[in-house]
């Protein structure tokens, strides 16, 4: 009851002079009012399902109501001319995206899920790399998708290649001349420990490796450069720190000297150069257009597009800069109580390793999770004894933090 | 001028007691006032873009503004006892298209594109087909997406399977001991032409072969019975007759007696047995489930969702005499007029061999349907030169298919 109690007022806690003076200083502080946050929760698992902004409930609303109930089929072509059709929608959210990984528009393919497009990727990377190599090397902790995905397409090649997976910290000793392609997810997602993809790309490009980056946890939290990486392929979550809504379509990169040698494994008539012309044969679209399959789901991927207009604005420097902030704050805060409570800290306190989440360890994760969520605190719970606290710079304040922070205390505390 | 003034008076052209006696017959009359269509417009391309149903607007808003916008992340669990939870979304939609189709609820994954979910019904179906078969049968002018992909599929196994392509008249002259599988479409998207997928499922079988139906204009057009029929795959389209919206997902139906044998190319973690487990290996879940491969497009598929309740007191075959009845009075209100004006049905005349739309083929086809379309009248144009019109039984009256063929009728003659 002690903890119930305490936990009422979270939402009010007094905060401290500094604090609120760090959210006064906060260049990013406005963009907050864009997103309808409920009351009475701090939420802390935007890398696991974004907020929802005004926008987006309005974009979501006119495309239901105007765009399909009232235009119907001419919404696949109206507004060609500005580019405003639906034919043309992935490849605007596909420049949005660009701009936030360090690639061209022309470089980017939006549309299916994550799963969906590393199956894409994988099959274009082990289709233009040299037929001698014969392994895909992995992260054996990668985020199961990306590895099932690779295991379903290792079986429908028949032993075309090998898949290896290797402890993450190994994979630069592995990359021998049998190996075709690394995947790697940038951040991992139970301790936030962030890669250095510019000297893994060209650590694997030195030794003739195609790079393919799960990028789920690094769109819209940070900066990602990938062309100024020489990464070769990598997917995206659009509904993480994008906040494109739950299940949003995923996006593809594909650096553009693999273009026209890449194959595209998912062929489908919205990839082909010109659609309506119904050809009986598969002619790509220029640039990574051709890596987009079949119809676009105009409801999820409009909702999407509106999201990215929240980054419109902001200089993505800042945005990493709030970001290292927040997670510095979260972990200085904890940290005089992580030993007393059995909170052990996962995520790397260097900045250079560290995505946008903050994780320990706890031997009761699961209940303590559980508990925090009951009160109103949302992070999440991963196996076997992780607490998950994302941190997203563009709706968090210092205020939301040292809450969370100390509602954290509170719950262990009370269970110590 | 008289073309416009003409066309006009459309919406309320008199309709003949005869005609009006016809709706007022109609069992389903009632179900068109669940949907929301535009004013001063006949919309005839239900076949391209279903309609929005009242109970998909609210239900979109339901799910981006509360399931999305104030339970977050909560909802992937919230309610799973009830079923309610959006980890189970992709199997309620299931159940509710099976019925359409004539499958198990089991046997139905729902989610990705048409186009995606060909790619895995015909990676599942050479999977399981004997090792010295080696030929995907096809008709040659099959939907432009299904010749792409298998032709991806085919380039992506390197030559363990040759794509053949023959004329669908022809398709069962060359079932021979070397074919593995063939893909068809059931209804032609030009002619509307349907075909019997009883007698050809059979034949295939007879002849060992695995068949793969693309249903995109039967689904909700009329009964489908894949399992009456011994169909081994089939995949369908979310947005045409299921009125799902732009784009919707689409199906996958994998006969239960492939469930164990087939291989999941699309291998992800939501056709993983426990997702959450977070296993290193891909366990596929229990039945067609497994073919769910990445996280649902949540907006986009509870709009299906929705969508699909407009079917659950419909009678499948009082659907289907509806839409022979539409599309009969279609053809015969224009029957007398073809020859004057260069219109050519080229939708069969037999009941068996009609889905739910009617053709013609008319020399300036293009300019003619755009003049349609700017006068309200809303079909569509497929290359080379024919007119379509979908007629959808859940909304359209006699009186909306007199006005049509009414409206046709006028543009032409103005233009003889």
């Amino acid at each position: 009851m002690t903890t119930q109690t305490a936990l009422a007022d979270l939402q009010t806690l007094p905060v401290p002079p500094e604090v609120l003076a760090l959210d006064a200083r906060d260049p990013l502080a406005h963009k907050r009012g864009d997103f309808l946050l409920p009351e009475g929760v701090i939420y802390l698992d935007g890398n696991s399902l974004g907020a929802l902004s005004r926008r987006v409930a309005a974009r979501v609303r006119g495309v239901t109501e105007q765009e399909w109930g009232e235009a119907l089929i001419g919404s696949w072509t109206l507004g060609a001319a500005q580019g405003r059709d639906w034919m043309a929608l992935p490849d605007r959210v596909a420049a949005k995206i660009a701009r936030l990984i360090g690639a061209q528009p022309d470089e980017v393919a939006v549309g299916d899920s994550t799963s969906v497009n590393t199956f894409k990727a994988l099959a274009a990377a082990l289709g233009v790399a040299p037929p001698e190599r014969r392994v895909l090397l992995t992260d054996a902790d990668n985020f199961p998708t990306d590895l099932y995905v690779a295991q379903g397409l290792s079986a429908l090649l028949d032993g075309r290649f090998e898949l290896r997976r290797v402890p993450a910290g190994e994979v630069g000793a592995h990359l021998g001349a049998d190996v075709a392609a690394v995947l790697l997810t940038q951040v991992d997602y139970r301790t936030g420990r962030c890669l250095d993809l510019a000297a893994i790309s060209a650590q694997a490009r030195a030794a003739g490796v195609l790079t393919v980056w799960d990028l789920a946890h690094s769109a819209g939290a940070f900066p990602v450069e990938l062309n100024a990486a020489g990464a070769d392929f990598a997917v995206g979550c659009g509904y993480k720190y994008l906040n494109g809504g739950p299940g949003a379509p995923a996006f593809l990169y594909v650096a553009r000297r693999h273009h026209d040698r890449a194959p595209v494994a998912l062929s489908g008539w919205m990839g082909h150069a010109d659609p309506f012309e119904m050809a009986r044969d598969y002619v790509p679209a220029p640039g990574a257009r051709r890596f987009v399959t079949g119809t676009p789901m105009v409801l999820s991927l409009s909702a999407l597009d509106a999201a990215l207009d929240a980054f419109a604005d902001v200089d993505l420097q800042v945005l990493r800069a709030k970001s290292l902030a927040l997670t510095d704050a979260f972990i200085g805060w904890l940290d005089p109580a992580c030993a007393r409570l059995s909170l052990e800290l996962v995520t790397p306190r260097g900045h250079h390793e560290r995505g946008s989440q903050v994780s320990y360890r706890h031997p009761q994760a699961r209940e303590v999770m559980a508990e925090l969520i009951a009160a109103g605190l949302v992070g999440d719970f991963r196996t076997p004894d992780i607490l998950r606290f994302g941190l997203t710079p563009l709706y968090h304040s210092f205020a939301d933090v040292y809450r969370a922070a100390r509602g954290v205390q509170t719950i262990l505390e009370a269970r110590a």
